[in-house]
């Protein structure tokens, strides 16, 4: 087969794989676990359940690829995102993590993990998936707030942070929380600045 | 029926619907929503499922009754717990916190929550209770770290501790988190003691 062929195949290909991914997401974050079958999420995608099967063996291969790349996408937005300088810009940070973790993605997640939490082997996979997420998130947090983990402290703290964003999200998985949400938002970032100035206190 | 008869029989009634809802809250937090029937907590509390269904006639009303006592219990033993005074008593506060949200109490309301997501008329149902839950905690730990939301900041900052202890609480889900959450339970608490001594910076 010549490049000029093979190219717009693989092309397809990875268009058709990243239909499946966004909508296995919204598939989990609008209709829960037990709803979201493969032939749910193909007809979402507009693609036939073989091209599904093709890509992913298997519903948790299909749910963790779809969280790991939604994740990616979502802290590449964080990383890219215009920042204003001085004050404000933790608040700006902080709000931009916060709107991951009540939206969709987020949800999506909470119900991979609560399913996996009493169904083997998928709490196995969804382990080692939120390693990884972790880590990333983590990463990204450190680089946009500028802030080294070798400094006594940061890590901790800008862990914790991680912790209360997810805490939100949980917060706003039954009713709408945003009025609430953003006080906190507010007030943790003044603290988290004050927190950064001095983290080994 | 003569008082005397009546009271033992009250302590009966009461010891049984104690009994169902420590055995709800338990079966959640094992098995999750799906597995836990009616039929699942009265064996698991000895109890005949004519009994249970006496005392709670949804299988709703046994989940959020049950959820409600538990947090009573968990609340009103952080409220009694021997707190050592000055540095130290704050860590020891939030780790207790944190203890309610990574033990079985978290674990039930989370899968209650989460199947609560997708399913009507449980959400609305669910949604009243996070209020109820959500307003006791809140003022528990305003009580014991003795501050009061009148001080501007103080709200804000306190609810962002018990969103941390939720999200906390989702990271021990899949697998022991304890070691981390020990680093972050330590520096958030120094963290929180300086931004109560100066909540409105």
């Amino acid at each position: 087969m010549s490049e000029a062929v093979r190219a717009p195949q693989q092309d397809r290909s990875r268009a058709t794989r990243q239909r499946l991914l966004e909508a296995a997401v919204d598939s989990l974050a609008d209709v829960g676990y037990a709803a979201t079958t493969v032939a749910v999420v193909a007809a979402r995608a507009g693609v036939s359940r073989g091209a599904a099967q093709h890509h992913f063996p298997t519903r948790a291969d299909l749910f963790a690829a779809a969280v790991e790349y939604m994740t990616e996408v979502r802290l590449a937005e964080i990383r890219a995102a215009q920042l204003p300088a001085g004050p404000g810009r933790t608040e700006a940070i902080v709000s931009l993590l916060v709107d991951v973790y009540t939206g969709p993605l987020f949800k999506a997640a909470l119900h991979l993990w609560v399913a996996a939490s009493t169904e083997e082997p998928l709490r196995a996979q969804i382990v080692r998936l939120e390693e990884r997420v972790g880590r990333r998130a983590h990463r990204a947090l450190l680089d946009v707030l500028d802030v080294s983990e070798r400094t006594p402290g940061v890590r901790e703290t800008v862990q914790g942070v991680l912790d209360m964003a997810r805490g939100l999200g949980l917060a706003d998985l039954l009713s709408d929380d945003s009025a609430r949400r953003r006080g906190i938002v507010r007030q943790w970032s003044r603290i988290l600045d004050q927190a950064l100035l001095a983290p080994g206190v």
